[in-house]
């Protein structure tokens, strides 16, 4: 058995504290966090304090807070011979001011505090400073996750922008498709088959190889028709995006 | 039974010929296509004819070539008293010039010749002149697909833009992280489970409710982090994106 302790109580925090409480191989001894109000954790039984003298002894501590926070609450830490980890995309492992052992322990995935979430299909992404910490990091992802990778901070940096652009810049631009949906009275549940095939389609191709649309055929008639039906706003991303397929098929 | 001709060979018209042939409700009695070599049809022993004086008769004609031909071609066909339609979703019913009863049979997919699909979850758009040719269209969608919609050229039109957003855009957006991955030697695998979580997401939740990341929370600090990783072009996307989700959540 594994002994782990989380520091946090946000939503990575919480899923991750229900992926361990299920794992047969992982001991979650503790929580730290400001607030010891979690009604889940208090069922499971397990110990939560909110003064960092009373942490305990664990082999690993993941600190899973927000991440303007985890530079600073990591200055307040004090375990030496430990290693502590923080679980943030965009934080490099540099920015853990801490007299300990670092590394990174960072579930991709865009996550909520009450949905559910299965921990097996998320990628977990790990870094640390030496062999003997990242075969720790490995065993604990493993025992949650299918899909363990490793990545150091360079890496990570890049697969946060790029998380932005499939996940939320995505997402944004389904809220624009339901806003005109919205605005010519027709119900956004007929898109929603086109965009689960579209999310499907690149799991076994390239994007490039799947682009389809009026921008790709150079459909100049069918472009001209479109910006009139939208507004300023949704004509500047439709004009930029058309532009920039434009390109990628020339580039290739 | 209902005897229905398909007038075109592309991708649109073979996967509705394949549907028809399993479709019990439906007589497929030839296919009008310029070059009639389609192997696929020839086993299936579906007369293909290259003439338009030759066209048999039928309860129906589903012409189904690109969208720019649609006017020109429509011209060409006199079929007085019969149900003449097209399926494209950027044309409008009357670009259709011939003199004969008018609809659209509009499947709204992304669809690719070679690729299986089932027409059941393809949601079928029509549009008729009068209630008798709109029960029709009525009872040759459904006998392929379980999501048949009452939508007019002008919804359609926008439906059509919105489908460029959720489907062209959206997979540019995935070419987009692809490269970003591909540019820092990180695994595009590692988003596979992201980027299908995002589209889930909304079946059940609209876009608006469900948009995470720093735009949204507006974390000017991970923002600038993220523009200084990309190139030129890819910035000018982040920051229109960026600016419009910033916009959004002040409008609600």
């Amino acid at each position: 058995m594994i002994d782990v302790i989380i520091l946090g109580n946000g939503n990575v925090a919480t899923q991750l504290a229900k992926a361990f409480i299920k794992s047969k191989d992982i001991n979650l001894v503790q929580i730290y966090a400001r607030s010891s109000s979690n009604k889940y954790l208090t069922k499971k039984k397990i110990p939560i304090t909110n003064s960092i003298k009373s942490i305990k002894n664990a082999d690993l501590y993941i600190i899973a807070i927000s991440d303007d926070a985890i530079n600073g609450f990591s200055e307040k830490l004090n375990f030496k011979n430990k290693l502590v980890v923080h679980t943030s995309g965009s934080v490099s492992i540099n920015d853990l001011k801490y007299n300990a052992n670092k590394g990174v322990f960072y579930p991709l995935q865009s996550i909520s505090k009450n949905k559910k979430i299965s921990f097996k299909k998320i990628p977990i992404c790990l870094e640390a400073e030496n062999k003997k910490d990242y075969k720790l990091l490995e065993k604990v992802a493993n025992s949650i996750s299918k899909k363990v990778y490793h990545i150091n901070s360079e890496q990570r940096k890049s697969l946060h922008v790029a998380a932005v652009f499939v996940n939320n810049f995505t997402n944004h631009l389904y809220k624009i498709g339901k806003d005109i949906c919205d605005e010519h009275k027709v119900d956004f549940e007929i898109l929603k088959p086109l965009i689960s095939e579209t999310a499907k389609k690149i799991t076994k191709l390239s994007p490039l190889q799947v682009q389809t649309g009026p921008a790709v055929r150079n459909d100049d008639k069918t472009i001209k028709k479109h910006l009139k039906l939208l507004s300023k706003k949704q004509q500047n991303i439709y004009t930029l995006l058309t532009n920039s397929i434009k390109e990628s098929k020339k580039d290739n």
